[in-house]
């Protein structure tokens, strides 16, 4: 019976590691998850301030001539308040003085000497930005769970916070199996021996995700170096990725490894192509993910189970990839019964979005995968994709960017 | 006279300075840029190799009882040709017995000590992954210009390629100015003095694309700090980006700054909003990015032209981000005769995504767009946008996740 992709994802949320928190600046903050709702101690803007570099006046005295009564640079404050018959010039940015009704933009104004003539009409409010306009103190301004992008940075930073607490990053070991495999760069190639390509795109899909892995490398096909890369893992580890060993043949022992290591098998088989031989375990704390040796069998996984999951425990809410509405072009028939991701181009016409099938011969078949932009699920009960049919693509890591401005 | 902003892309693209290349290790090249096509040393499948764990045999002997002559693990070679009457088990990966025309799953076969039964008939070439299949020796794999990502890296390996050139990174300063500002951090707040907030944006900004910025920290408003920034910056930099004093209040100095350090003004005020005080210059091979003070500012232009630019002086060709069709909900005036890029949140109903615009009080309403998943460019000629109208959102950085699986 193999357990369907739902479950699958289900199982393992319910049976995450804990995080603890830490504390870091927000100046290497970038892509952490906070773990504390950020509320916010001061108004923004904290004062009355000017939008622009311009005069402050009253209302009723524009258009007109008007005594300059000071200038407020950024970073000062007027000195006076403003009455009938004075401007005062003032920076972007600098508090208005007690008594302001609009600021005129310097563009709209004439200086000669001491005075300035104010060319247009002003309205109530003009280019004033108000005490607390954009948040109130007190106000929640975001979310724990929230991956922190660029912008909550500069307004983390614009509330005067340097420090904010995150949870943990998971650390992670992997391992790969396999008695043909050797480590790119070695020499190479007598026939049966094949490269090791999962050791590389796990150790950079953990990167994508702020972690350096410890990387065990390649282990011996047995059930004894397997139990000894676990329990190497397993101490001070929250995650063991295992690639090989997975699926039905004779030297497939890792689910036995775990076994034997003390851990418990909460699935094995997955209705998934590819990756089907796909596998989750626990002991206490610890969860081990064991995918089969076929290298996009190994990204798909960890794209559709093993992220998200990375993403969940830290305790974000939205853990899975934007998907997008996109014309399917050409036909593609389904030969499994299981659910099918498929690799797509995604090519634009004005401002409709086709998604072009890449032709794969399977699952070692990583070129074809490369060439991928996105993919599509085709659900176990459809058997075909037809021309012009609506699709949904899921955006892989490293969106593709686009030539058009 | 504004700049348009193909305008000011077109001229950034022709100031770029030249980066050197570098060699890496595969495994630290996760979205850094190749500066060689790759060419492929080996087929692959290397020889032709078993696609599952089955039995090699001959079409003509299916179904049928076969005597097994050999095991054939991962990583060994068979030791025997196959013959009519015979079987051989093959694990998945391990190179094909000569003779073989197709391979069984060994789920369709029932063993018996020396004998298996194969329950169907086989199909010539089944399960069969042949020489050169997905690869000839010789083939451009990946181009020059590829931002490397995780199925780059497991392709890279695949081939048996530990190392790659790639174009050095950019080294990028960052200085902002503004007497009212201080650190995040530090104790406040007097009337008048707000928090930095683009010396921590841009870090973040810098990070997304792999870059350790030098910060200069906060300087003073003055000609004298800002050459001394710019010298310091240009010794051994490539990149100068400064927030502030650009635009047109009496102590927006830097344009002037810019010149008594050597530097050539390329252009100043950009046709956009927000961020109309952007602006560009160069000395020998190092350029300058002015900004405003407006944290929004500060981050759409980023996003719109230096994010690009980094990407494009790495040999990159796709350097803008993508854009996704949508609907826009509600509808939007706009009150400038600049394009406009608005801010929207996306949200999907079945399988139509709608943009909603998140209403900002302006480029100092960081919050606002912090609520921004993507963005909208209004064009100049355009004025309004009408409810249901076809749009499309050109995605921020760490682009949106969903809950939806």
């Amino acid at each position: 019976m193999l357990t369907t992709i739902s479950d699958a994802i289900n199982k393992i949320f319910e049976n995450l590691p804990h995080l603890n928190d830490e504390v870091i600046n927000i100046e290497h903050a970038l892509g952490r998850v906070l773990s504390q709702d950020i509320i916010s101690n001061i108004n923004m803007p904290p004062f009355d301030k000017s939008a622009v570099d311009g005069y402050a006046v009253l209302i009723e005295d524009t258009p007109g001539n008007l005594h300059i009564k000071e200038t407020v640079q950024a970073g000062s404050v007027p000195k006076q308040d403003l009455s009938k018959g004075e401007a005062t010039l003032i920076m972007t940015g600098a508090p208005i003085p007690t008594g302001t009704e609009a600021v005129v933009m310097r563009e709209y104004t004439k200086e000669e000497k001491e005075y300035v003539e104010i060319l247009k009409k002003a309205k109530p409010k003009d280019n004033i930005a108000y005490m607390g306009e954009d948040i109130k103190k007190g106000d929640v301004v975001i979310e724990k769970g929230t991956i922190i992008k660029i912008s909550d940075i500069s307004l983390l930073a614009t509330l005067g916070i340097r420090r904010v607490k995150v949870k943990k990053l998971p650390v992670v070991s992997i391992m790969v199996t396999g008695s043909e495999l050797i480590e790119p760069g070695e020499e190479n190639i007598k026939d049966g021996y094949i490269y090791n390509a999962n050791g590389y795109s796990l150790r950079g899909a953990c990167k994508e995700l702020g972690i350096e892995p410890i990387y065990l490398g390649i282990i011996k096909d047995n059930i004894e170096a397997a139990v000894s890369g676990l329990t190497e893992s397993e101490n001070g580890g929250d995650i063991t990725l295992i690639s090989g060993g997975v699926s039905m043949g004779d030297y497939d022992y890792v689910e036995d490894a775990i076994k034997k290591w003390g851990g418990k098998i909460i699935f094995h088989r997955v209705a998934i192509k590819p990756g089907k031989p796909f596998l989750f375990a626990r002991k206490n704390s610890h969860i081990v993910f064991g995918m089969p040796g076929n290298p996009v069998s190994v990204m798909v996984e960890f794209w559709k189970f093993i992220h998200p999951a990375i993403l969940k425990m830290q305790g974000v809410k939205n853990v899975f990839p934007i998907k997008i509405p996109a014309l399917f072009k050409g036909t593609y028939k389904k030969k499994s019964d299981r659910p099918h991701y498929i690799g797509v181009k995604l090519v634009k016409e004005g401002k409709t979005v086709y998604a072009t099938h890449v032709k794969s011969n399977g699952s070692a078949d990583v070129p074809a995968f490369n060439k991928s932009e996105g993919m599509i699920e085709v659900p176990q009960e459809v058997t075909q994709l037809n021309d012009g049919e609506n699709v949904e693509v899921m955006l892989l890591s490293l969106p593709k960017r686009e030539n058009e401005r």
